[in-house]
């Protein structure tokens, strides 16, 4: 279970109570409920993060919807170990993408909602009825029709042109680490490996950072990128901030030079 | 489970801890722990509100307790379908209200005490071991002598005068949505209904809004008041933080013209 | 489990991913993630703090790890009722000396580990799996050889001279609560007794506080000192917040006058 809620209202018990009031033996795992307020491109990132170590069989949950009330699709998709629920915004897209060819389904059908469905909560009205029937034996093809026009993630691929690759930021961690939407397997195709240094540029900055492969080789304070426990590339700086000191949000746009 | 503690701490794990050892087969649901400390009136609030979803036979437990310590009584209230457990301060009342006719008992068997009793934490030495035991099958009359003379909650109802309707703001949300104490099935009862405006009048200033019953009819970062999902009027920005806009914060005094 | 990821990110939700994929009926139970970055101080006095409350044969997870990806080495320790698994650099030694005398072995055994172990996250590709095989009855000579070195954590005992205690802040809570490394067992022994005067030195700073049983003994606002609920002698405003007003953090160095 992933939202955008924050901690400090009923909303997340709400989905809860009325997941265990349909599926009373479920266990749920909550992702984060600090995703940005409305941030697709955050939330379908930690998604993907933490979706694969997830046993065989869970039913991911992603509620980050501002379109919540308007006439974008409440969707359930079988992938190849697990199934997600969500809105038609691209949040499941990317983790449910990872787990193989998917089928994704849009709920219609009544039997997948609560009697009373509110405009602004969908995570309590229909997600969580859904998420509770199909953890419970419901096949994804009960919720309603196939569809193949399923909106996308706000994501793009990094470009290699010569030496340099044009990326971006698709998140800053709770320790300040910059986590770039370049792989750490397309970085060993290009045959770029631990130990040379990186030239960041942002806007018209331009930081040196050595490629290591742990933190511990360089001292305290200092920039290093890695490639991170999820293979993406991470810039970091060794128990210190590095979102903060190189000033990086997601979104923003960088160039590596190798 | 709801408190007032925080996630910095122990102590809700202490709590969960003692639940555990003596009913180990209960599952544990946080509605929050990011209660203003000693909001009765916001704790009261968010126990309403998620209280209602879960399933039958839920011991909901509150533990926002200024007067811990004090002579102020320990109290387990028998509702239709649920079980309260907390201080007797009226943060359990509007929950317990919500489940039909209410019979409160005071806690004072030490059967359902830790051994020994902090002056502090009587969340972990008295209010978890009531719920476990009273998980496990206790009857509340088991906890102490039957009370009528319980505190009450320090809200006050909306009065409506002519077309104005004086209320109070009861939450803002981590979305920013400001919560207040008129109840969509008074607006209609009263003939208000969504297609209307409504002007807020907020000491001497006063705001035109439109209500509504969507986010999505008003343009992003637009005033909206609709009926929430708890049927409470709320007072939002579509996408953005009508609690900052408006400067409320509850236990605010609003004067709403129809 | 313990760590200082917070609650922004998908680390946690790997660890319980990865231990309830190798451990399906385990029950988990969150202390907190929002120990500060890398303060091993604040991580193993809250894990202490909560331990003991826990059912037998529970098994500890702290993971509050600035060493990670260095030769910092990974332990598993066998107390009398619980277990303990994370980093060899104190966190855990607090909590586990009070579960009486330990035993501690290194984790060596590859079995004990995920098949790809990052240089980053040991939380999820060491812990995770050596709690889930713990948890399913191995046993803790299993992940390796026995040790006898293991990193102690970086606390001073108080020392009393004459009438003066040195003691430190070991952790200043979410309400504001200042904890000292004086425990009230020691107070008792000293004959010091509620009821009594203390005098605070902080710096060149003298504050006097009563020596007090309960925090509404004192007016709203007033400074009190008490005996807390893990029995160590606590500084409090009734109310309010003492670390805000003392100035006091986490390793501060205080001496108490009696």
């Amino acid at each position: 279970l992933l939202t955008d809620f924050g901690l400090k209202d009923s909303y997340v018990a709400e989905i809860k109570a009325v997941l265990l009031s349909r599926a009373p033996n479920v266990s749920i795992v909550d992702i984060t409920h600090q995703v940005p307020k409305f941030s697709i491109r955050t939330g379908a990132f930690l998604l993907a993060s933490a979706a694969p170590y997830f046993p065989d069989g869970t039913v991911h949950v992603a509620v980050v919807d501002p379109g919540v009330g308007s006439k974008r699709r409440a969707i359930a998709i079988q992938g190849k170990r697990f199934r997600f629920v969500g809105p038609d915004n691209g949040v499941l897209i990317p983790a449910a993408r990872m787990d193989g060819p998917i089928r994704v389904h849009e709920i219609q059908n009544p039997k997948f909602m609560r009697e009373t469905v509110s405009t602004t909560f969908h995570g309590r009205d229909v997600f969580a009825v859904t998420t509770a029937l199909l953890a419970g034996g419901e096949l994804v093809e009960a919720v309603g029709r196939s569809i193949s026009d399923q909106v996308e993630p706000p994501y793009s691929s990094p470009r290699k042109v010569g030496n340099r690759v044009e990326c971006e930021v698709v998140h800053a961690d709770d320790f300040g680490n910059v986590i770039t939407s370049v792989h750490g397997k397309d970085l060993a195709a290009w045959g770029i490996h631990a130990g040379n240094d990186i030239v960041v540029s942002i806007g018209r900055r331009r930081v040196g950072v050595p490629f290591l492969s742990t933190f511990s080789e360089v001292r305290k304070g200092g920039l290093v990128a890695m490639v991170g426990s999820h293979d993406f590339l991470e810039i970091s700086v060794n128990q210190g901030d590095a979102a903060r000191r190189l000033r990086l949000k997601p979104g923003a746009r960088l160039v590596l030079e190798m």
